[in-house]
């Protein structure tokens, strides 16, 4: 008990700010889970409830059964559809957050993180905003796909240790804001899970305006490649009020003022493109992008810093294009506001409740709390 | 104001048994993710912060630089681990629920209905239960694993609609406790995920007896194929106190005493085996296994009826064994209780608050809830 408390006070000391303790237990008006989006694939042939093969045979074997039932065909696949899991607080306020992971990512992105503490989840849970979690088509629950998929098991945490600058493995960065001790790293490694069919930002951004349609009015919350997913929403759906971007991967310019390919030795990233007519909807709503730590601007020979190098550099110009157009787009470098040691995580990191307080008090700027 | 009233009046008499009303909000204390268990995969060679092939070149596209990087190798894959969601309400009993899905699906089995009503989640919160949610290794949101997958995007809902009795596609079972609208068997289908790796009860198994270490002693809560993972937790963990298996698929019979194999059309049953030492186990915790209706005891030329009476039939046999060797094992036929109209998915059935309430009433009588 005493030891509980030390915690409790040292964790108050530091988020002083919070709207709610983390003493008190959440209160749940409702909680559930859905598919939303997706499509149907229909085989041919008749559906065949008792197959040929399997009839008076001695002895039968339950997978050559299954095998002669999808190949008399005349049966449907439901797939491409995103999973949600949702939560909305007593006292809600009026704007539910829209939760979209990025690459290689499902909904934990904003769940407890690695080190366990709470995530966006319980965060804004406990700003009495409702939230909605996305696994998106194709990933994670999610994983019932239109098309097949083949996933190879090849270590490559290293490299994204080193993509969303963490560090260069095994070392960290220099004060970086994520956690160091091994079980924690494991933790971390352990979020990702694999694109179960090809990766397909319309299937998805289709499935998260779905979503819009059943929440309503909302703000889109997205992380990485789900930025992507999230302009194209953005420019779909009228019910997306605001979106607040984790470093997106790509932003897209109106045709006639795109920028050149910005070069990176570790990947180069080629400016998307959308028609005026859609461009016009993301002058409309209010919009912030966070970037984290450890970015310079000149090229370097360090992976993350370089990848996320060219990206800020992109988005400062996209900020610059959309606010000519008459809109409302911010860039936060949360080290020039004072968060600092951010990695490409900045929703699991050591510092997160600063990262969620900021948001917090954009989304109140904006109007969006009430 | 009223409408809702009025639903939730209705839903007060069709559950006077419930020990606290839908209306009532979720008190939550705590709740969160984690990945458990699981193994490191290494690939040999030296990890190459700055792969040679990126140097130097005018372009330079991020997945040749990727694909660069993981040739070079030294690098790690964190895999085969499950993916945990847990709630712990206000006033918690002192055993925690753990509950693992069966083939094809995920935690979503234990969450929301597909016609949007409570699942076994809320339900069992409300009855201040901690509960546990698992995505098993190599499915949803443990997608990550150690061997190649190869996932076929085959369509086959209308064999599943058979195995699981809720009708011969598209008919419905006479009276079947299945919602028959179009939008509710949308989103059954689409609670549907693949294997992400070959089905291993082994790897499955270890994560959930990780698990149990901590969350501490635990009662093990299985559907279908996770019933046989279920009994290797118990064989393997001293921290299950007891086992509830709605239609699980086998059953572990001590070396000696396994009975023949018993034949369907669909696919015969050959009964599992377990060393006389790890079967010993399964006799000193209380054990209730649960069937639904549509099962009849001859054979038949209906795929659903026929899969479920050889496994109840398996069940039974199952029951004596262990029950003879001093164990405590109930076989429930839910249609001879007066529950009736039950498909495989008894949990998210129209009915589930009564089958709920049946578990509720077998923990206390069991000393499980306090």
């Amino acid at each position: 008990m005493l030891k509980k408390s030390i915690k409790l006070s040292l964790w108050l000391t530091a988020c002083a700010f919070a709207v709610q303790s983390i003493a008190a237990p959440l209160s749940i008006e409702e909680q559930g889970s859905f598919a939303v989006g997706g499509s149907v694939k229909t085989s041919e042939g008749v559906y065949a409830p008792l197959p040929d093969m399997a009839k008076g045979k001695e002895s039968n074997n339950f997978v050559d059964v299954f095998n002669a039932s999808i190949q008399a065909g005349g049966q449907t696949l439901h797939g491409d559809h995103a999973t949600v899991f949702y939560q909305i607080p007593t006292n809600p306020r009026p704007y539910p957050l829209v939760f979209l992971h990025g690459a290689g990512q499902s909904m934990r992105t904003w769940q407890t993180t690695a080190d366990g503490r709470e995530g966006f989840q319980n965060i804004f849970l406990r700003y009495n905003f409702p939230v909605y979690l996305i696994d998106q088509p194709r990933r994670g629950q999610s994983g019932r796909s239109t098309v097949d998929a083949e996933v190879k098991a090849t270590p490559d945490d290293q490299f994204w240790f080193a993509q969303f600058r963490i560090g260069t493995y095994p070392n960290f960065n220099q004060d970086v804001a994520f956690p160091q001790d091994k079980a924690s790293l494991d933790q971390f490694f352990r979020q990702m899970t694999p694109n179960v069919g090809a990766f397909n930002a319309a299937v998805i951004s289709d499935s998260i305006v779905k979503l819009f349609e059943r929440t309503g009015n909302g703000v889109l919350v997205t992380h990485s490649q789900g930025g992507i997913v999230g302009w194209l929403v953005g420019m779909q759906s009228d019910k997306v009020k605001a979106i607040a971007s984790f470093e997106p991967g790509n932003f897209p310019f109106p045709e006639g003022e795109v920028p050149p390919i910005i070069t990176s030795k570790f990947g180069d990233i080629k400016p998307a493109v959308a028609s005026k007519a859609d461009f016009e909807k993301l002058t409309k709503i209010p919009i912030v992008i966070y970037f984290g730590d450890f970015i310079g601007d000149k090229p370097s020979d360090n992976q993350g810093e370089d990848q996320w190098r060219i990206r800020l550099n992109l988005a400062k110009q996209w900020a610059d294009v959309v606010n000519k157009h008459g809109g409302n787009v911010e860039v936060v470098e949360l080290p020039k506001v004072g968060i600092k040691g951010n990695t490409h995580f900045m929703m699991s990191d050591t510092n997160n409740v600063e990262v969620a307080a900021h948001l917090r008090e954009w989304l109140k700027d904006k109007g969006l709390d009430k």
